[in-house]
């Protein structure tokens, strides 16, 4: 398996509203994009750190897995995605190695991306996900 | 203020024996280093993704700050840290901003770095590092 670099990293906040202005004002980042997810209830912000991304989650359901994140844990890190070099190869190989996985197949996810996820009982409790910009291939 | 880059991703773990492995013969990473961080009652364990690393927290004392945190919520990812163009000037912009922080003034942390934290009550719930490399300076 090859991971090429930390894609992003997901944060779970209550408000991107409240949040946004903290990562602009603050830190001095730009937010380049909002997206809505709609199968994963979630409206995104990105913003470009190096070769990094920060996703900010917001919500849009209080049923969601980002709202039930939050009612849980509060706000905070939610996931660590790595851009892998053959997603699906990548996901069955750590299936493979004993890693309980939550998609066995890639699916598509924000920007266009091929992603997956592992479940973080197999990871030391990080739920990360693997991802890949197959668009221009 | 100028975040160049993620410079780690803190990753608390009841053991690094445990853990290594994972990073090694699952997602294929190579642990470059082992270090004990007194002051912190950690002993981290460090991998390179990219640009960025992954730092392994694990605590050495039931007291630690690491300890005190998979205590209250498990395993799982602990801080991020950005690199960033002169440090103290950096955390006193943040504190001016109206960030509360835990380090006025840089400090020594691992792999000879200054460093400096924000209060997680500041910024969503992240935890969140600066860090400055002047080592070579």
């Amino acid at each position: 398996m090859q991971l090429d670099r930390i894609e992003h990293i997901g944060i779970a906040v209550k408000s991107l509203e409240e949040a946004i202005p903290f990562y602009e004002n603050v830190l001095g980042l730009t937010c380049y994009r909002v997206e809505e997810v709609e199968d994963q209830m979630v409206k995104t912000a990105f913003f470009k750190v190096g070769e990094t991304k920060i996703e900010l989650l917001e919500s849009t359901s209080d049923d969601g897995p980002i709202a039930k994140h939050i009612e849980k844990r509060g706000e905070g890190i939610h996931h660590l995605a790595f851009h892998v070099q053959g997603i699906n190869k990548s996901l069955a190989e750590a299936e493979e190695k004993g890693v309980r996985l939550i998609d066995k197949q890639s699916r598509k996810g924000a920007e266009g991306l091929d992603i997956g996820f592992l479940h973080p009982k197999s990871t030391q409790g990080v739920l990360m996900e693997f991802c890949e910009d197959n668009q221009n291939q």
